[in-house]
């Protein structure tokens, strides 16, 4: 499954692999896919420095990525003391009184809160910039710094070229796609409404090719419903370079965030129990529309009373406690996850190695099944 | 693009087009599809009886199929003033309020109030079923029945069977899947979210490979979100033995439905300009979920206010009307159109054998460009 984007970047299969955890993300490139370390749980330069650097000496010198969440207008920026006094009262006492019908406990005198919301500033987000290209001048591993809320700034895109990193966007519309490559992006993430995390109401089947036409010699890669050889097969025959996934690699076996000993983690057993059916699409995670795992938290902001969600970054700010509690709590019925509708196929904890070569057999499957219908027109084979 | 599928039914391409115009519904079978005309605007039985008269006039002997609606579990039956009375004066009122407000005139004297909401009754489902058998008996041409609601009853799959005529219903999840196959069904249309008309929550990319796994060798017909050929390659790549399409013929030349006279209909004014993000899905339409084009009667039952939509068949008795009046009033601004996401690929009036030749080259475009991955494991080309 190789292709020009896969050359360009040096790697054996077009596979863009995001995820949080730098095990994953190592793996990932170390099996010929490119992993893309997403930065936004990183509230300090200091902590992202450390974690590029453990990148580095477990990558073999493979190429990987990063991801930093940069909102496309300039969002309230201020101190988190600031933004806190913009929450209404009613907001903060429904998710208390929410946390405490779910048997949510708060956060013991030990347990430090990393609420993580701070990266989700404009200004730290350019912190995690100037960090990756710092690294990226010392070990050139750094080929890639996506960005999901909009075209990166002018400055960005400039400097990351300047260290010979492309830089990739996330879109949810031909719009959009559009004014990515206007602003100087080189590569559009087309993310249909399946996908996990911030997405748009336009399904993958629909959103990719349609991105494909609009954005002409652009690479786009496909995102959004992808956890299987098969998708990605579709994804090249919609015209798209390469996939971009999330959600598949949650259950992989190095994925090791929020796990407190053996076995799966808490949020990983709520992934492998979900269903394609057991996601919903709310601005509650963090103001702007995004798909999360389904679980009593989300119901309790769908039951009726419950308040509208407030915009980014208050909504990060008024969850961000919440989440860290539900987080320590170890409740597989209350999670707050992103996580796509192919978590339904989240069935097993695999080592990324093992979920790459499924994927790459998966695809070829697919390709061989494809390129007997070509044969077929000269009437040899048909597909069955 | 031949698959096993497409010879059972001695069709040239495993493009399943469902309409309920006969006009298109005869040049897809005569381009070499298979057309399945919707019956569910016809009250009457003799009315679609010498529909099907014309169509097998016009299809030069090929095959077409029929699509009727019999909800899956036993509806609400009765005459029309049975059930008239069940609806809320409520909800009267506030549709008769959104059509003034919309400016849409009553209907006049000498107009028929066809509301055509008698088919979505299970008694008029089966009188369409015995016509659309008799008609098989006649001239051996229906070779499909679709059931968009559910499974068929048994016994209509057993008289099916008896004539020679496949019996295929929709699905929107994997249990709905199974349901079919167990209860008899012979093929499955798995339609994702983006289709138009009724449909599920999980999109195709997703839904497509899940019902194929999940249906074992039972053919699946991919639903929701084709419109080019290279989505059929899609539908192909993730185990599909064709597609089953439907918005994407509301524009056809053929199309005659609602026109009156030279020139695109109303209807056809606001699909042409429809964008893939111009689509909403809601419960106003027929009392369950349904992909409707976007227009400020849809904006009116989404506004403050607005009451719950009733169920099936209330919901249809409570719009019939007002579905003939906005018909009649001729505002491409306030229309009630089921459509899928696809619609933005609509953009123009043009015949049918045309846009079947279009998904043709597509299609042999994508499957191109993938064999050239196959060939490219061997090192010779990529794809760019």
């Amino acid at each position: 499954m190789r292709t020009q984007l896969a050359e360009q970047f040096g790697i054996e299969y077009p596979i863009f692999g995001f995820t949080p955890s730098q095990h994953v993300a190592a793996a990932i490139s170390r099996a010929g896919g490119l992993g893309v370390l997403g930065c936004v749980r990183f509230n300090e330069a200091d902590e992202l420095d450390a974690v590029l650097e453990w990148m580095h000496e477990n990558t073999d010198g493979k190429p990987f990525g990063v991801d930093v969440v940069m909102p496309a207008k300039i969002p309230t920026e201020g101190s988190k003391m600031d933004l806190d006094s913009m929450i209404p009262p009613e907001h903060r006492a429904f998710v208390e009184r929410t946390l405490a019908d779910l048997g949510v406990p708060p956060l013991g005198d030990d347990e430090g809160v990393n609420t993580g919301v701070l990266g989700w500033l404009h200004s730290v987000a350019r912190s995690h910039v100037d960090v990756a290209m710092e690294h990226t001048r010392k070990y050139g591993q750094i080929k890639l710094i996506a960005n999901a809320l909009g075209s990166p700034p002018d400055d960005v895109i400039a400097v990351a070229h300047e260290n010979g990193v492309k830089v990739a966007a996330l879109a949810g519309t031909s719009a959009h796609a559009l004014n990515h490559v206007g602003a100087g992006v080189d590569i559009v993430i087309a993310q249909g409404y399946e996908g996990g995390g911030h997405t748009g109401d336009v399904a993958s089947m629909v959103l990719w090719p349609e991105i494909v036409d609009a954005v002409g010699a652009a690479p786009v890669l496909a995102a959004g419903g992808v956890g299987d050889g098969r998708q990605i097969a579709a994804a090249i025959a919609l015209g798209a370079q390469g996939v971009w996934m999330g959600t598949y690699w949650l259950t992989a076996a190095e994925y090791e965030l929020g796990t407190t000993g053996d076995g799966p983690s808490t949020v990983q057993q709520a992934l492998l129990k979900a269903s394609s059916r057991d996601t919903v699409r709310r601005r509650i995670y963090s103001g702007k529309p995004a798909r999360l795992l389904k679980t009593r938290w989300t119901d309790a902001w769908d039951a009726p009373g419950a308040p509208d969600p407030l915009p980014m970054p208050l909504q990060n700010l008024l969850v961000g406690e919440a989440h860290a509690r539900i987080s320590a709590s170890d409740d597989p019925e209350v999670v707050a996850m992103p996580a796509g509708q192919i978590v339904g196929r989240c069935n097993a904890i695999t080592p990324v190695a093992e979920l790459i070569d499924g994927l790459v057999s998966g695809y070829d499957a697919a390709a061989e099944r494809m390129s007997r219908t070509v044969v077929a027109r000269e009437g040899n084979h048909l597909v069955g």
